[in-house]
């Protein structure tokens, strides 16, 4: 081990070797509730693609698994490394490397924060149109790496319909690179998009180029109340088909969802008792034209059943708005730290069938549970809540039979297990439940064709008799 | 070889196993200009699913080449078959199996012709984005396939992005199902995507889910003539990043293209003689919005550059700008048979300088060029016209010599070989010239990993000694 070590610091220096456990502790896990931390041999920190090649011809040779690393912001666990393996983090690869206006594309190392990326673009009228809810802490690598989701998918789609070009150096060492500054290209197999979400099983990416669009102008948030989650889950497609309009968002809070954020703000909103909450956000090309637009769409929803429509067109009372739908997941974090934050999807039809299928499935194994998310997409952050007096042990059996029985009733309404947040360790022994063996093995096949020693990343994503 | 034609006989009867020249001839080639046919042995019209699986459970036993068609209409020679194996028709699973309002989706089968989803998707206010030239003849099975893409592609991204959903065979003959009626889905690696665009290579899609999306209310067209390229192409990113608009379209026509349009629709356009003319579509939320959103659009224009700007905002009048444009690929068609169309893709700001080259191309090699396309994504329909008093063989080694020149400035220019045609079996031998060694391998590899035997489309995507 002392070899590898010592190796691995003539690639990249000293410094940028870690292996004392107060500087590779925080290595040990990322933001996913309720999984294992995992203590790595060391932390590697790379500062430029050659450095990574290096580090990975060694870890080839010598067979070490390797746990790529953006900002750890993950909720599958991805970046928990493997006992005995390194973190390879790069974190110092964080430049952003070209803004090319005249082919409205962005060049950047995996490192960098989403956020930065779209400060810049929007002062040259531009906008980053991934967006995820941790666009403040998440890396681009990261985002990259898991195919992030957001609050704007529903009109923009996920990061991967973003990314234009990748730099990746795969197990070997080997140095490759896909796509450009274009928007097309069918040049054989689409190797982006595979690489893309692959939880940094397949490669590492090392550069991204990422498309830039003009940044809306005007938008406007409407908040609506409903009394029950059919009713407001029914208008979804109604709006869509009826206003020739896709919002930017369709979001969705329950009261257990609203009762949390409305505490952590110490602030209400209109109707707080109410089942469920709906949020439109929609953009227009002029003041007048999103006016119309927003009270067409609100006279739609209250003939839809609606109890209310509160309108915000300004950039104050819209914040706020989206703030009380951001500090859904804060409040959960300081309140009950003890929780486990899914991300399934289904048909947007099915959604209440899912939510009331969750209230039962808590009920039933003593547990709390709210759900917020992204009802435009059909993407749900189901959370299941321990409650205060329940004993850790307890909370661990009940919290896996939730597990089983959300992704059982998800399943059987054609769903997925994570819209969002990838496989990570925390689901892959649920993988079977929504894959037949046939189709866990040609991934499987795909992850043995290029990672044939099972270096990079491994024991994610796959069940672990695979 | 009767034996084997027996058994897909009693698979799909014998009336949907065809082997006389008569009934075959035309599936020894598809619409691709300048490559040779060659004659399957047989061609199998398969009806369902279970009789895909059957067809390539005997193919695979047998070692049979099998190359799936869907309409022919493909551009890349990708329908083409391999001599003596067999062609899958997916004509007859022309089905439209499901439209689900509520969750937003149609699940067709492959052999449906693209128009038809779209038309009963706008009798209900929704519109399918992918939307290639040829929707009125391909089948959507092809344009999966071959991620086609289209004049919508700015706005709405290739085919790629519409796909929620697949059914497909693996070359085993088994079924599998990736995704369902959600956008978002991150269950794994994205096989969706790996299997659209892989050109029959990987499986057979027999079941495809697309995403529905509400249907824009209200569109202008603005035509513009530019006295040269560099002042037309320029403009394209400053419009994006000052207008806030995403327009659905920036088409342009080059001289050549425009005058070969004329000549077919014995029409003229304003400024006819110019160097290029480009062609916005913008969609709006109402009509007055529009009004302003074309106008200033229009003054940008001109600031920058545009002799002129024309607009059509009724139905006629965009018809008949859209009639224009589409017309230029008829009329090499019909007065230049043999040709050859390309279509290379670079980022916006080169695209003068692949334009400019092609002229010198061209002339140099004694052959005559138009070019049209998709400026707003840098996908540019390049295409080498035979001069009349050429001699074939003279024309086919200036063809390969002019495919040659194109392709290695196209490069340099850091593009792609193909933004929506495909390699197929007409551009695979150029592949190195865009791809390192490594980044064919690793293609390859997938190919091997999941085609073992290498029935499915051989000979299609990767050079002659991969």
């Amino acid at each position: 081990m002392n070899k590898i070590i010592e190796k691995l610091k003539s690639i990249v220096g000293r410094e940028n070797v870690k292996t004392e456990y107060d500087e590779i502790e925080k290595y040990s896990k990322d933001e996913t509730s309720s999984v294992e931390p995992s203590l790595p041999m060391a932390v590697v920190f790379a500062n430029n693609t050659e450095q990574v090649s290096e580090i990975l011809k060694i870890a080839n040779e010598y067979k070490i698994p390797v746990t790529p690393r953006g900002a750890g912001t993950g909720l599958s666990g991805g970046a928990i490394p493997k006992s005995g393996g390194i973190v390879l983090s790069l974190e110092k690869m964080n430049h952003i490397l070209e803004l090319d206006l005249e082919n409205m594309a962005v060049v950047v190392e995996p490192g960098v924060i989403t956020d930065e990326i779209q400060k810049l673009a929007e002062e040259h009228g531009l906008f980053y149109a991934g967006d995820p809810a941790s666009s403040e802490s998440s890396s681009i690598g990261g985002n990259v790496a898991e195919n992030a989701g957001g609050v704007k998918v529903l009109k923009y789609g996920p990061t991967a319909f973003h990314v234009l070009g990748l730099e990746v150096v795969l197990p070997t060492g080997e140095i490759v690179n896909f796509g450009g500054k274009m928007m097309k290209n069918v040049m054989g197999y689409d190797m982006i998009r595979l690489f893309v979400g692959s939880e940094g099983t397949l490669g590492i990416i090392t550069k991204i180029i990422l498309r830039l669009i003009p940044k809306p102008k005007y938008s406007a948030v409407l908040l609506t109340p409903f009394k029950d989650m059919e009713t407001a889950v029914s208008c979804v497609p109604k709006v869509l088909s009826q206003s020739g309009i896709l919002p930017t968002s369709i979001e969705l809070m329950d009261k257990y969802s609203v009762e949390i954020s409305s505490k952590f703000l110490n602030e209400n909103i209109p109707q707080q008792g109410v089942d469920c909450h709906l949020i439109f956000e929609i953009e227009g090309l002029d003041k007048e034209s999103l006016t119309k637009a927003y009270i067409s769409l609100g006279e739609k929803l209250q003939q839809m059943g609606a109890l209310e429509v509160y309108i915000a067109d300004n950039r104050h009372q819209k914040m706020k708005i989206w703030k009380f739908r951001k500090a859904i997941a804060e409040g959960i974090i300081a309140f009950r730290p003890k929780h486990c934050m899914e991300d399934v999807g289904v048909p947007i039809k099915s959604i209440p069938t899912l939510i009331n299928s969750t209230y039962d499935i808590a009920q039933r194994n003593g547990v709390e549970v709210l759900n917020f998310g992204h009802v435009g997409d059909g993407n749900v952050h189901v959370t299941f809540l321990k409650p205060e007096n329940m004993a850790e042990k307890q909370w661990d059996e009940a919290m896996h039979k939730c597990l089983e029985e959300l992704y059982c009733v998800t399943a059987d309404l054609g769903g997925t297990m994570t819209g969002e947040h990838g496989i990570g360790v925390k689901r892959k022994d649920y993988l079977r439940i929504f894959l037949t063996q046939t189709e866990i093995e040609i991934m499987k096949k795909i992850k043995q064709a290029i990672d044939p020693n099972d270096i990079l990343n491994p024991d994610k994503i796959f069940p672990n008799e695979f």
